[in-house]
């Protein structure tokens, strides 16, 4: 392993030690393990050549320490909060990497056309607040103000949480990134899926962040005793969600990139010896194509009325939520392509199925991501791993990607 | 409606008022509930001409005031003990039918070759002490006397409810009745299912009190991120469990009189965006003939590991409990089935689903079963509803049933 990549290593081990809870790692909007990040980043930052602070909604940041009038900025960034008992690469892997790259051009003292500066996103998760990208939202100008009013599960208020953390509520809109300062948006970010690894590729270009479709489905039938009526008689609602739940799979098999999970699924009265009377499921499809995903959501409300017709259920359909594509920028992402190809002989431009700040700062600036192989798959959960081969590649890329947008900005 | 059959709805009522909780019937093993419950009873058991009295587990008996050594009884009841939220017919009704069915005999001071007894059983349902048939258990000598040490919720045990009810858990030999002295048990009970409905009878035979298989089945995959992992890297134990779940009720259908129910799932991680890593189900089988369950037992689990194998998951089955098949008496129940088409075009022999008391008491005593039919099957439910043209066909088939069976013994 060279001393770049062990170094890497290195701090997202010591970033793993901050935590909110003592055996495993978890780390929220505004705690105090927050607070350590925030402040041991910023060291890293400092160290890199940066100078550093933090914006009103609590996010890090490191900027050179000169710069001029009307000279644009490159960001690189991720988030640093984590889900509960996380594993240690979702999101600060993207930070230190940015940090990493940094340091690669004040090493060499390289002059570069643009600023470069790295952003560490103090929320992206929405464990504490129930809702996602706080940081990036704000950066980007798209954060809703009546979310100030929502309270965590002791009762405190987001308002007070940002003045508690040294934020300031009342002034959210002193940390949006002017728009026009800005180059692009670069995040490197671990897969959270086995494409990579399926395809045998340290990296990955996204091409898009799929949109998404969040259903709850209820099928309602008769309830009834399990030894005395018989079959013919019967509305079992959940035989009907059964139906319905391989005809979600055989859908989303048929589509090219369509993924389609029911991820949940109660039964009532939920008892050995009763007929189930209602089924109630959730529903979650993705595409990076509008068309596709509602095309196959409409597919499937047909395909839950004709199951439900036939049975002699009922069945209520409703749309919990809907996030539109996000599509990465396809000249940065281009350049990203070519720096890919580099170092690993072909680039895999996939689609990512997870949301990321990524796609909230495509708002204010043009975007491209770099995905990373995890092993497995395996995210949200403490075995979630990247081997340093691939965070090498990853930086080589980063690096290679920076060089090759100040050649078209000289 | 005639006054007899009025009389019965009105005993059928005024039980129902007597419950341990306020706005529905809960009326549970050695409650005050129960006791004011034998009670009442015992007090139209006396009316009808009987001498009344408990035994040593809180069975209320009514026998004849006078008898004469080597005369064989006639055993008619059911159970007076209710499930939480219950109906009023489900086992009372059984009894206030034996109790009529007796003045009948009384008041025509009919003479016969045997004496008529009437028992009100203390618990069938087992609601207390999360075992069934207490009440019968221990009249046909098969209660185990390991679970006197039960304990109930509030951490009370069995033998102290039993005595605090005025029983005698030391003794309970006392309440078996000697086999050698019955002629038979007769219950009349609702058919807690919709196919006397369905074939608009009245009532109908029990030929058999089906066997039961209860068994868990626990389909093992692999969790993942519902937006990243594509279809095909997919091992999705939800899926896996649908598929079964479809397989159960096909081959429950193929079967004649063959039951078989997924009535509880539960699915884990269980988050709307998380692809199942674990799917846990009950599968409830029954059907009169135990070679035919058995059967349908050993295809399902073929079935689930065929799907496991073809879906890479794991699948881990567990038999929770088994019952067998409990065969009502061929004599006895030819006599009824004669009864019964003297009030009713035809007489449907079928199957019971449930469990009742008479299947206990096979172990003592010849038994015959009349199911009663009941509004769309309900039961264990507030809306559990008989017809009173119904009860009025019950009370003579049972009188004519006995009036035969006295012809015989003659």
């Amino acid at each position: 392993m060279d001393a770049r990549t062990r170094k890497i290593l290195q701090r997202i081990d010591e970033l793993a030690r901050i935590s909110e809870e003592p055996d495993q790692l978890t780390r929220t909007f505004g705690s105090s393990a927050m607070r350590r990040a925030n402040y041991l980043v910023a060291q890293w930052m400092n160290e890199a050549g940066l100078k550093t602070g933090t914006d009103a909604i609590g996010n890090v940041i490191g900027r050179p320490r000169a710069t001029w009038p009307g000279r644009k900025t490159l960001l690189l960034g991720s988030h640093l909060d984590t889900v509960r008992n996380a594993g240690k690469f979702d999101g600060p892997l993207g930070v230190i990497l940015a940090i990493a790259a940094v340091e690669e051009f004040s090493r060499e003292d390289l002059p570069l056309p643009f600023d470069v500066a790295v952003i560490g996103f103090a929320d992206e998760e929405g464990v504490r607040y129930q809702t996602t990208y706080l940081g990036s939202g704000v950066m980007a100008g798209t954060f809703d103000l009546k979310d100030l009013e929502r309270r965590d599960a002791a009762g405190i208020s987001l308002r007070d949480a940002i003045r508690a953390f040294g934020g300031d509520p009342e002034n959210l809109s002193s940390a949006e990134w002017p728009r026009t300062n800005l180059i692009g948006y670069l995040e490197a970010h671990i897969e959270q899926g086995p494409v990579l690894e399926e395809n045998n590729l340290a990296v990955g270009m996204v091409t898009t962040i799929s949109g998404q479709s969040r259903l709850q489905i209820r099928f309602l039938g008769r309830a009834g005793h399990a030894g005395t009526t018989p079959m013919h008689l019967r509305a079992d609602a959940l035989c009907a969600a059964a139906e319905f739940i391989l005809a979600v799979e055989a859908r989303a098999r048929k589509t090219f990139c369509l993924v389609a999970t029911v991820g949940r699924i109660q039964v009532e009265p939920g008892a050995g010896n009763v007929i189930p009377g209602a089924a109630t499921l959730t529903l979650d499809v993705r595409h990076q194509e509008y068309s596709l995903r509602v095309a196959a959501v409409a597919f499937l409300h047909r395909a839950a009325r004709e199951i439900s017709r036939r049975r002699h259920v009922k069945v209520e359909w409703q749309l919990v939520q809907q996030a539109a594509s996000v599509p990465c920028s396809a000249p940065l992402s281009a350049l990203l392509a070519a720096a890919v190809k580099k170092h690993q002989p072909r680039c895999l431009a996939l689609a990512s199925g997870a949301g990321h700040d990524a796609a909230v700062m495509t708002a204010i600036a043009p975007t491209a991501m770099l995905f990373i192989r995890c092993k497995k798959g395996l995210s949200h959960h403490p075995a979630e791993s990247v081997k340093p081969g691939d965070v090498r590649v990853a930086l080589d890329v980063m690096v290679d990607f920076i060089r090759q947008l100040a050649q078209q900005h000289e």
